[in-house]
C-alpha cells in the first residue's frame, strides 16, 4: 500500500478520532478554570497538560526529551538519524480562562499524524520530533515566543528577569520550578540547530472568523504575522478638579483617546490599501490609586500591539506611531512614557510546503482557503530562525482566547489528514 | 465708630491672622496623609476637623449645634431671635490626598468674620450660623451635596445606601458612626427651613487658574454650575485575540475613544459660542479581571460629569450626549450601560448679594473679578432650595483636589475682609 495513498491517509486519520477525543478532553480537565481553560505559562496548567502530552507519546512508543526550556520533544525514531528532522507542534499553554484548542490542536494533530502513519506501517526515513512548547501566550510574561526562542537560542537579553503578570516571580524562578534550567538559557545555549531542521509544520485554530465566513473547514498560512509591543506605557498629564477649564487641562485620556482614534483611522486606511495589519490596546486605564469621578485624569496606561506581514510594513507603522504621538504631545501637552519595546519578526512561510499542503487538500478533497496568521506563532520563531515553515489553520467560532472557541472534530480530523499526507511525504 | 467702616474692618480682620494661620495648621494636621490631606467623608480625618472647628467656634463663644446629617453648626446668637438667619460656611471634608484649603477655608473664613465684628463691638441684629458641612466631595460616596442637601431635606432616594468607595460601607454606617441620624433623613426630616434663612454665604478656593491669570485675589461668583452624571457606566463589546481583523472587532476601547473624542468635539464647540460648561471621563478603564496584552478589549468602564451654569445648557448636552452615544452603538457594535444617572441643579447666585460683595471689595480697595465657579459647591444646594446665596473665590495655584494646591494667606484675608464687609451690612 502506497503511505500517501489519500483515501488511506483519511482512513487512519479517522480511525484516531477516539485517541484526538480523549487527548482533548483530558486537557481540557487539566486546565479547567470555569469560565474556560487555564493552562498558565510555567505553572500548574501547562505542567498537567505536559503530563497529559507526554503519556500520549509514550503510548505512541515515542521517545520523550527535554531542553533547557523544558521544552518536550516527542520523537518518532527515523530509519536515517543524520537526516534533518521534521518537526511539528505548537504550544500547550492557554490565556487565563481561555479555550482548550488554542495551541493544544497542534500538539495532538502532531501526534495524531504519527499515529495514523504507524497504523500505515511506515517507517520514517529522517526522525519525526512532535514539540509540545512552553510559554507561547505573551500575556503572562509579555514576551514573545519564550519557549520556541529557547529552543533555538534566540531569547532577548533580558527575558529571564521578566515577571509573570499574576505571580509577579520571575521567569527563571517559574522555569526551574518546571524543571528547566535559566542560566543556560541565559548563557546563549540553544537545544535545536535550525540546519539540522527540515521543516516545522505547525496546525493551529484559527482565531478570527474567516473561515467561518467562507464556509471552509481548514486554511493554508501565506505568512505570519511581525510585530512591535509597548506592554507598559502611560501616557502622563495632570491631575485636576473637574472644574477646570479646557484649556487649562492636560487630560490624559483625551490624549489616549485621540491616540486610540488616530491608531484606529491608520488601520482603516491600511485596510481600504489591502495592506493586512492589526493593532491593539489591550490594556487601557487610569490610575486606579489616583482616579475619581470628579478628578481630571493624569495619568492613563496602556499597552499596544501593532502587527503585520512585511517587514518594511512593520517599521512604516512604527514611524507612524511616533509621529500620532509627537503631535498629540505638542497639543495636548501630556508625556508619553513608553517603556520598554518588544520586537517580534515577521514569519514568511515556505513556499514550498505551502504548495505541498495545497497539493495534499487537493488529493483529499478538502476544500482550504489561503489566509495571512491572524495571530503570531511559534512557526514565526523558526523561520525567524532559518527553519522552512508551514501552517495549516482549522475553522473556529467566536474567536480564541475566550471560553467561547469553538472547533469541530471533523474539522481537526481535515487539517490533520493534510498534516498527514505533507508528513507521509516529507519522511518518505 | 461704623461697624462697615472699610479701614476698621480691614483691620480687624488683618488682627486675626494668627486665630487663622493656628486653625489652618491643626486642619492640616488632621487629615495629613502624605502626599496632601485627606479629611475622608464621614470618616475620621473629616471628624478630627469637626472637632478642630468646633473648638474654635467655642473659643469664640459660639454656640455648638448638630443636626440628623452630623452637620456642625456655630452659632453667634443675635438680638432678634425672630429674623432670619445669616450663614456662612462650606464643608471640612477633602478628596483623598487633596490639599488643605478647599472645603475648610469657607469654614475658618465664617468663623474670621465672626471674630473680626466681635472684636470691633458688634451685636448682630439676626443669628449668624456658621456651618461646617459634611460630605461635599463626591468622590466618597459619588452623591453630591449630601451634608447641605441632608440638612435641607432635600437628598435623593436611596441615597442612605449609596457606598463609600475604599470602605465599602454605607453612607447610613459612617452618618451613624459620626453621631447622624439617617433614618431621620430617610423619613425626610429637615434641620433647616429655607424660608427661616436670610443668605448663605460661601467662600472657596478657586479651583481653576483664573484669578492666577488674572493676576487678582478675589473673585465673585456669577453661578455654581449644575451637572448631570455617570459614576458607573460602561461599554461592553467583546473580548477578542489581538490577530481579530477590524471588521470583526467590536473594540470597547475604540468605542470608548471615540466618546471622548466626541465629548471633547462638544465642549471645544461651547467654548467657541462662549458657553461655559466642562465635560469629564474621571475613571476610564479597561477590566483589569479580563485585560491583557493580545486581548482585544470588550469592556471599558467610565465615569462621566458634565457640567453646566444653565439648566437648558445641561439638557441639551444631555440631549448630545444620548445621540452621540447612539450613533456609536450604530457604528460599533457595542452597548453603553450607563448604570445610575445622578443630577444637581444649576445654583443662580443671588443678584442683590453680588452687588453687595462688589460694593465691598471696591470701599475695601480689593480689586475683584467676576468668575462663574469652576466646581459644584454647597452654596448650590442652599440656591436650589430658594435660598439667596452668594459665593467668594480667593486665588489658589495649582489647582485643587491634590496635594499641591497653594493659596496665601493674604489672599485669603483680602477674601474674608470682603465677606466680613457683607456680614457687618447684613446683620446691622
Amino acid at each position: 500500500m502506497n503511505s500517501t495513498d489519500p483515501a488511506a491517509i483519511r482512513q487512519a486519520v479517522e480511525a484516531q478520532r477516539g485517541f484526538v477525543t480523549r487527548l482533548f478532553d483530558q486537557l481540557r480537565a487539566d486546565g479547567l478554570d470555569e469560565p474556560g481553560v487555564t493552562r498558565d505559562t510555567y505553572g500548574p496548567g501547562e505542567q498537567r497538560g505536559h503530563a497529559t502530552a507526554t503519556a500520549a507519546a509514550q503510548q505512541l512508543g515515542l521517545a520523550i526529551g527535554h531542553d533547557a526550556a523544558a521544552n518536550l520533544y516527542m520523537d518518532w525514531a527515523g530509519a536515517d538519524p543524520a537526516a534533518p528532522v521534521v518537526m511539528m507542534g505548537s504550544h500547550l499553554d492557554s490565556v487565563p480562562h481561555g479555550g482548550n484548542f488554542d495551541g493544544a490542536a497542534g500538539v495532538v494533530a502532531g501526534l495524531t499524524a504519527v499515529a495514523a502513519l504507524q497504523s500505515l506501517g511506515l517507517t520514517p526515513r529522517p526522525t519525526v520530533s512532535v514539540m509540545g512548547i512552553r510559554a507561547e501566550e505573551s500575556v503572562w510574561f509579555e514576551v514573545s515566543y519564550i519557549g520556541s526562542r529557547g529552543a533555538l537560542g534566540t531569547l532577548p537579553e533580558g527575558a529571564m528577569a521578566a515577571r509573570r503578570r499574576d505571580t509577579g516571580r520571575t521567569l527563571a524562578e517559574h522555569m526551574r520550578d518546571c524543571g528547566g534550567d535559566p542560566d543556560a538559557l541565559a548563557a546563549g545555549h540553544r537545544h535545536l540547530d535550525p540546519a539540522r531542521i527540515a521543516a516545522f509544520l505547525e496546525l493551529h485554530i484559527e482565531q478570527a472568523p474567516s473561515l467561518v465566513a467562507a464556509d471552509r473547514p481548514v486554511a493554508v498560512a501565506t505568512g505570519i504575522p511581525g510585530n512591535f509591543r509597548y506592554p507598559n506605557a502611560v501616557i502622563l498629564g495632570q491631575h485636576d478638579h473637574v472644574g477646570l477649564p479646557r484649556r487649562f487641562r492636560t487630560d490624559a485620556v483625551m490624549a489616549g483617546s485621540e491616540f486610540a482614534m488616530a491608531l484606529d483611522a491608520m488601520w482603516e486606511e491600511h485596510e481600504t490599501r489591502g495592506i493586512p495589519m492589526a493593532c491593539t490596546l489591550g490594556r487601557f486605564h487610569t490610575d486606579p490609586a489616583a482616579h475619581g469621578l470628579t478628578i481630571v485624569p493624569g495619568a492613563l496606561h496602556f499597552s499596544l500591539d501593532v502587527r503585520a506581514y512585511d517587514e518594511a510594513v512593520l517599521a512604516e507603522l512604527d514611524e507612524r506611531v511616533s509621529r500620532i504621538i509627537a503631535g498629540i504631545e505638542q497639543r495636548r501637552g501630556v508625556r508619553f512614557e513608553l517603556g520598554q519595546k518588544a520586537r517580534a519578526a515577521v514569519g514568511p512561510v515556505d513556499p514550498t510546503i505551502a504548495a505541498a499542503l495545497h497539493r495534499g487538500a487537493a488529493a483529499l478533497e478538502i476544500p482550504v482557503i489561503e489566509l495571512g496568521s491572524p495571530a503570531s506563532h511559534d512557526a514565526a520563531a523558526f523561520a525567524a530562525s532559518g527553519v522552512p515553515v508551514g501552517m495549516l489553520f482549522v475553522r473556529n467560532e467566536n474567536g480564541s482566547h475566550n471560553p467561547r472557541e469553538a472547533m469541530s472534530i471533523d474539522d481537526f480530523l481535515a487539517g490533520t489528514a493534510i498534516l498527514t499526507h505533507w508528513l507521509a511525504e516529507a519522511v518518505a
